[in-house]
């Protein structure tokens, strides 16, 4: 088969990361009395953290470290290690894992550098590992990792040095990272906001152990609310939508920063860890479709995972649109900013009601202002009650789903302000972030302590309530039933197969491309070729007037500048006429071309011109895109992805997120578009994307989407096949 | 004259602001003992500053404040104040003001609001305070605002109470703010980072001192290096410019943020100061033409003020494209990131010559990468001169204008890395910023001592490093002459005028605007009306082959529905045959249409289509728009301005800015379109909008471009006159 398919049987479960991540005991491969090595921190962090299993180092030219016995090598230990991590250098690396298999252990994680990172034989080391893991059914963390820790459990073998430095409180937030450096940053910036960690876990090269492994894993952990990751590229599209299916499960949130976006990112990337990172595109597809959250910077990914692991997420899926922000501010500035930008995060101004806002101007300091965004002017210097009183009024109105409140330069009545949020937004089972300008730092500390979700900045804040919000949204989500390709589907990928079985391809032509659409349940346009004025009649009249006529020559590209185009035929008259000058034109224009004939075209009038088509993507496989055809295409990049197979509500939202919308919607007094039929053909098309195993790639340009009620047809079409896969799967 | 002409004569210079910002004694008009208060604060403020001026409270009910002796009128004070402070109700400040006149006052600041933010009877005292002001020839600050400041001669007259419990050291930056509490706000973030301030003014409901006058004061003073300011809405374009041009003068920043951009915004905002923030795509036309540097949060704000007023921006105009990033970083997985990052802030990231990398390479530790983005790994926990000589490399690159060194988690060497980055980069001439994630926080005051620019968070760094580009680059910039309207603009000016004094208008029909545009020297397509089959075939013959003719009804809106249109005719035959054709059509589609007649229009093959136009905002006067065209255009959104006039070299810059841009220049084997006629277009519309006071809106819709000399033709256009200013000029 030449790709997976996502139809296919149910994935298996995840792996069982008990061993790894919360072991009974821990060898330490390659232990040594110095710290300033990685091997030698394991131990002393997991003393620090008060390690509750066994600790067996592994040296033989140690007797003991730090007072702690040391054996010379795993067949000595006087018990199987739950889990092993192997600290040697690269050439020793094999062997130690063959020694751990052979000693029963079947978790491991490897620090060691110079496997595939480096290409060359170190790939070849990497491909080996996979093997003996593989073989022996063991979980491999690493290589070229910084290691696994479980704060929750006191254990900690990731050897970032600001772990053994300052204690990391046990939390509710887990953290898988493919950069090493990056996941010690997580940590620093966790002690810095005194905010708990459970998991932190660098999957490095993953030669076994996947990132979206981790992730399955930790949303499980009933003690962890959010599960984070800092991604550079998926090794498998499945195994991430896995994750995301679990996670949804148990309604918990998975938030994730992806790098190596751009092309200049990507290149970075390859050279960093050699991952590569695939479209971005499809990536953000995936998110979407998923219910991913994706945050577009490392300071919002501090602030994000933060929020949640408060416990500041709505437990309950959100009625209503779930977009609707109340503000209430001690500063118009701030409001007038806030305003411009809950459109730019997702989020819009959600109006009070009269009565909200009546209930709010009865207790409002002179100058203030009881809409939204609320201004409370200086009330919160004198009367921080009140200021609670309006949030609960804000909080409990209808036409709002969660608030921000900002408080710039707050030096007065921190308590008691932080006390009245804190109490407001637990009573009101709705998120609350507060913003906090340049006020008394104790009030940050304060109500992170008090559970409150705060920031240094009005923006931050909204921002981390836009992630909250669609945490909210998506938990009301019903997970959409994936469709089955129907018959028509496999008829058309029956035709395709047999296409490249019998050596057809690699690139069908239109007239092919067009036949397997139609056999796929898709409308296509007429069209026929012609080599005389009465054949011309004769098929003009078979499709339908008006047609047009154009001049069929592999050597003639511009054909309305050979004047080879005639267009809105609509008599036989014009049509004789029409053919004697478009050959005529044609042949003054290029002697010398060949010329196959007229081509006759059914004329689809006021119809939007819209690419569909199908792309293999190498991690996450079959996608269909939606794009805005025509002259502006290339240059206006308005397309829309999704991963296939879709649904009709996908495919209507495809259809809804094009920045072309307005036009099929009916803008301005211009006819509506048959989205019904658009839809269809979306579905169809993604029935053909996963029945198909042979098709590479599909552009149906144009689609020519007529008036409501009047179809959508392809009028011009290319398939690509995998010719090589076809052979292969009969060989 | 209807219309504010920026070509008029120069503007006069700007208010000096020497009395207003740095006076010799301050009289305190509605001083108190109670600090609670506003007029409780610039006495213990100035004092607590050390202001050595004269003081004098002034208040009736008492004989001192604060051991200061308290007058009962500013008419007792021992000599004419310099300057008053005013806060006294509402009702009380007109008379206060005249007060402050007639003892020969000429500079107030008044703290009180409820004036034109409040509508009504607060509207008329704005109205009357204006008088008073221009009566007197005096400076007046506010009302409704929190003051003003100037650390650097220890006077504080602005009330916010950050500034009166910790003490602001005097500094480089000047703030001008639109909101109060912004401006505490800044005050307080000042505090926090250490950094001096010069300058704090909040300029309140503007009645008499304008926002861009703050600037343009502060920008001469020599010990100020950047302007900043917080934006609601300018109350007059031409004092923007004429501060950016001051500034420019002067070789400093000016640096703002403009909030009020969306519907929402502007909303907030005019409920806040009841200003009316006008069109955001102006406001970021004109900072783009005038070199004002915007930046997008509230964070950026500080962020970018403060490497200006570390003097970290480029002394001398930056040679080469100076927007080419150096990064070096001890993590990888930053390296992406940044990669990803450099062109969402307008950078990209420079190649190193293969000499940098050899150098850098000859002492880089293994899994190190000396391409960029240099990964350093872990040598700056090791080797800080190393890390050191890697910046010399970087910055001394002829490909780099300027270098990100970001360092995660650095706990060790601080004091010599420090000492390493500050001295490379003062060396190198280039900007050289750090990011610092989550490190010790001794690194970042160690640096901000050594006045380099640090963050805790490398995008960050990297939004501050562009916009030091930005102002190198902008330093370079020669000031463009500003053309004056030819005698074809004046004809075309004078035609308008004749029109609209006749009572033509308000809109002219498509051929009295083609006539127009003819006038002014810009190519229209040529058309006529014709009511017989010969008539047409005439017309035909006088525009030239192909034409094409169109049903001329008012009845008829849908014109090809109604088979009233037909393209490309080639000959007299088709010609006649056509007009058979289309208006039996009609007459069959709508039997009860007047019919006018058949349009012959002049057929332009292979044109790109485009929007050209004039609009003319309140604030920044007439604005020149360049769009893209055609069916897309209300959904992409493709559309660029600049404040006229223009000149051939921004003309050219709109067209490189325009999205569609590729389709101009001949993507993918495209032909080439005419830019330079487009670009005569633009600057022809420029001297229009500049000459023609009449005229309030012109769009030319569409503007056919032909291929590359083959000119640019207007094909429809639509001039909306001033008939009202026209009457007026007249009486």
């Amino acid at each position: 088969m030449p790709f997976r398919q996502p139809t296919g049987p149910p994935m298996s479960a995840p792996p069982d990361l008990q061993s790894l991540l919360n072991p009974r005991s821990v060898a330490i491969v390659g232990a040594t009395p110095d710290v300033r090595r990685p091997g030698g921190r394991p131990l002393p962090f997991l003393k620090f953290y008060g390690y509750e299993g066994a600790i067996y180092p592994v040296n033989p030219r140690h007797e003991a470290i730090d007072d702690v016995t040391c054996y010379p090598d795993v067949g000595s230990l006087p018990e199987t290690a739950d889990m092993a991590v192997i600290s040697v250098p690269a050439k020793g690396v094999l062997q130690a894992v063959a020694d751990c298999h052979e000693a029963g252990i079947r978790a491991m994680t490897i620090y060691t550098s110079g496997f595939a990172e480096m290409g060359g034989e170190g790939a070849d080391m990497e491909t080996e590992l996979k093997a003996l893991a593989a073989e022996a059914g063991s979980i491999v963390c690493g290589p070229n990792c910084q290691g696994v820790a479980n704060f929750n459990d006191r254990m900690c073998a990731y050897f970032a040095s600001t772990l053994g430095k300052q204690d990391m409180p046990p939390g509710a937030l887990g953290f898988v990272s493919q950069s090493g450096l990056f996941g010690g940053m997580m940590a620093a910036e966790c002690q810095a906001r005194g905010l708990g960690l459970g998991y932190l876990v660098s999957t490095g090269n993953e030669a076994v152990l996947d990132f979206s492994d981790v992730l399955a894993y930790m949303v499980t952990d009933p003690r962890i609310r959010v599960a984070a990751g800092y991604l550079e590229g998926a090794r498998d599209g499945d195994k991430l939508r896995r994750a995301a299916e679990i996670a949804r499960e148990h309604g918990k949130p998975i938030v994730l920063i992806k790098v190596g976006r751009t092309e200049e990112g990507a290149k970075a990337a390859a050279s960093h860890t050699g991952s590569m990172t695939g479209s971005y595109d499809v990536y953000r597809a995936a998110f979407a479709q998923w219910g991913i959250i994706e945050v577009d910077t490392i300071e919002e990914l501090f602030d994000v995972v933060e929020a949640f692991a408060l416990g500041a997420a709505p437990e309950k899926p959100i009625e209503g649109p779930g977009d609707r922000v109340g503000v209430l501010t001690n500063s118009g500035g701030i409001g007038v900013f806030t305003s411009d930008k809950t459109r730019e995060v997702g989020l819009r101004l959600g109006e009070l009601s009269p009565e909200t806002s009546a209930a709010i101007k009865a207790n409002l300091p002179e100058f203030g202002s009881p809409r939204n965004p609320v201004d409370i002017t200086l009330q919160a210097f004198t009367d921080p009650d009140g200021v609670g009183d309006h949030i609960r009024h804000i909080l409990a109105d209808d036409g709002i789903d969660g608030a921000l409140a900002f408080f710039g330069v707050q030096m007065l009545n921190i308590e008691e302000l932080a006390a009245q949020l804190a109490t407001n937004a637990r009573d009101a089972g709705k998120p609350l972030v507060v913003g906090w300008g340049q006020g008394d730092p104790r009030g940050l500390d304060l109500l992170r302590q008090l559970r409150v979700p705060i920031y240094g900045d009005a923006l931050r804040a909204l921002r981390v309530l836009a992630a909250l919000l669609q945490h909210g949204r998506s938990l009301g989500r019903a997970e959409a039933p994936i469709p089955v390709p129907g018959e028509a589907a496999e008829a058309a990928a029956g035709l395709l197969h047999a296409t490249a079985a019998a050596g057809g391809g690699p690139v069908l032509s239109e007239h092919a491309a067009k036949a397997v659409l139609e056999a796929a349940g898709i409308p296509v346009t007429r069209s026929a070729v012609a080599t005389s004025a009465e054949m011309v009649v004769e098929e003009a009249a078979t499709i339908g007037y008006p047609v047009a006529l154009k001049i069929e020559s592999p050597d003639i590209q511009h054909k309305t500048e050979a004047g080879g185009v005639a267009l809105g035929l609509g008599s036989a008259d014009e049509v004789r006429s029409a053919f004697e000058r478009v050959t005529r034109s044609a042949a003054a224009y290029a002697p010398d071309a060949g010329i196959e004939g007229v081509g006759v075209h059914e004329m689809v009038a006021h119809a939007v011109e819209l690419i569909v088509g199908i792309k293999r993507d190498p991690v996450f496989g079959p996608v269909v895109l939606l794009g805005t055809g025509g002259v502006m295409v290339e240059v206006l990049r308005d397309a829309v992805l999704r991963i296939a197979p879709i649904g009709e509500a996908a495919a209507e939202a495809m259809v809804r997120e094009l920045k072309s919308y307005p036009i099929l919607a009916g803008a301005r007094g211009r006819p509506k578009a048959d989205i019904g039929a658009l839809v269809e053909v979306l579905c169809k098309v993604s029935e053909l994307a996963v029945a198909a195993e042979d098709l590479t790639e599909l552009d149906i340009n144009p689609l020519m989407v007529l008036r409501e009620g009047e179809s959508a047809k392809a009028a011009d079409a290319l398939i690509a096949l995998d010719t090589a896969g076809a052979a292969a799967s009969h060989n």
